[in-house]
């Protein structure tokens, strides 16, 4: 478990300082913006998309550099489809990972264009880093923009966020939460995954369990989210504790309670290591990551 | 000029029948989003930027299928760049070509997420038309994208949207001014021409001259569209006159006054119609729309 921590800090100085490359250059545009689109894009996220990209890749024999490009666009679109939902018209909130939200320093109308600017930007870079591939590999580099796009998009976690929207203010059924889940959180967790198998050309096999497991972690993911909204402190989160509630939403927590989602989170963690097996020893990260999403306290 | 009225009306009929096109089939997602981004999607554009791609490429002999998803896209972020525009932390519009913009009608919160859903669309539309594609060909078509993207990203149109924002309330320069119209209108009207030529492969020469045009008329539009502020009446527009001088914008008109403005129209037309020249008559749809966009009323 030491080295495993070392591994995800080692992930997060890489992803960020390639990130940061992305914005040296020919960029064309007033200060503020590229100030504000930095602003939350180095708040200090986890990097899990990215990480689950990469590490899936490499553990598989692809090539880290060539799935760069994708898994810095993945933590972009994270990033934007978190500006967005904390404006005052969507969830209104005014703190996320301990500082400000986009638009308590910008302004709404600085963070609805960086967002804008940020979704754009992984596309821009995603493109960029098509440049001098060809044949087969770039028609796996395609498919993989495509999964993104997809999986980010109406079909994805827009089709979520609007239906978790329109779930407020209401008991919704357990469908309909796993709508949402699938959608908003799980889309782009399965997506990660996903393309760093299609980049590391993993045979059909590989890619089901590996996509199943996306699954798995990314609805422990969420319930631990709701479980930490009630448990957690607002120093553990860097924001406040208790917004389902005070928000009307459902949540696994309060359709099913506290400790039987604990139980669910339990559940779901043995089956996703469980469905690793045969994969061996490659897929080492992705067993440590599954303790880890269940464990974690922010 | 009868000739050209029944050409514009065509391409419009193939842009929307395309459009439409591309919500048939796969698509996972609540209803009303669908709603909310169709209904400004379909609320009676003028389709010049799809239409000045199609045109280009058709002109210089280019494929029209392989081209169509980019237009498509092109509308799509046209469209989205409007929603986002006319929300009410930014321009605060409530009336677009003679309907209720599309918050009026379905909340902030459900444009914000149809902005975003129109964008995210774009690329979708654009990849899945890079299916089928190979060789020199895809290469071509991803540079388009490419230069798409860029165009409506921080270094195009969303740069021009924050230098616009930065220059309210206060009398800018005409250097300001030139960068705000290059960038927010400017960058996407460059980019439809510059893709037709990149998919119709046409030479060096032309692409030069007619990335010129773009720009001498996608300024002398922009005066136009300061001059119908002012001169035009409500229900030509659609949405109400005296906006400009409401938001305490500087424009071309502001600045240089309205007779001036309207030599600098007919100059700027002079010289769209002698960089045409050397094209001959393939650039003959060119002319009349740089007639068309000098005379128009709306």
């Amino acid at each position: 478990m030491f080295e495993f921590q070392s591994l995800l800090r080692e992930n997060v100085s890489l992803i960020n300082e390639n990130l940061e490359k992305t914005f040296q250059g020919n960029l064309d545009t007033p200060e503020v913006i590229l100030e504000s689109m930095k602003y939350s894009l180095f708040a200090g996220g986890k990097r899990l998309r990215p990480m689950l990209m990469i590490e899936t890749c490499r553990s598989l024999d692809g090539d880290v550099e060539v799935i760069m490009p994708l898994a810095l666009a993945m933590e972009m679109i994270h990033t934007y489809s978190l500006i967005h939902d904390d404006l005052p018209a969507m969830d209104n909130d005014d703190f996320r990972r301990g500082k400000p939200t986009n638009h308590k320093v910008y302004g709404d109308a600085t963070a609805i264009l960086a967002g804008d600017g940020l979704l754009n930007y992984a596309m821009e870079t995603m493109l960029e880093g098509a440049q001098g591939l060809s044949g087969e590999l770039l028609d796996r580099y395609l498919t993989a923009m495509k999964i993104i796009m997809r999986a980010s998009g109406i079909s994805g976690m827009i089709g979520g966020q609007v239906a978790d929207m329109l779930s407020e203010n209401r008991v919704i059924t357990i469908n309909e939460l796993n709508y949402v889940h699938l959608h908003k959180t799980g889309a782009l967790l399965e997506a990660s995954i996903h393309c760093g198998c299609i980049i590391a050309n993993a045979e059909p096999a590989t890619q089901g369990r590996l996509i199943t497991y996306s699954n798995l972690i990314g609805l422990a993911f969420q319930i631990v989210d709701d479980i930490l909204d009630i448990e957690g402190t607002e120093s553990e989160l860097g924001k406040p504790v208790g917004s389902d509630e005070k928000n009307h939403k459902s949540t696994f927590v309060s359709l099913y309670g506290l400790e039987a989602s604990k139980i669910k989170v339990a559940e779901l963690k043995s089956e996703a290591l469980e469905i690793l097996k045969p994969i061996g020893e490659k897929s080492e990260f992705l067993e440590n990551l599954a303790e880890y999403i269940c464990k974690r306290r922010k």
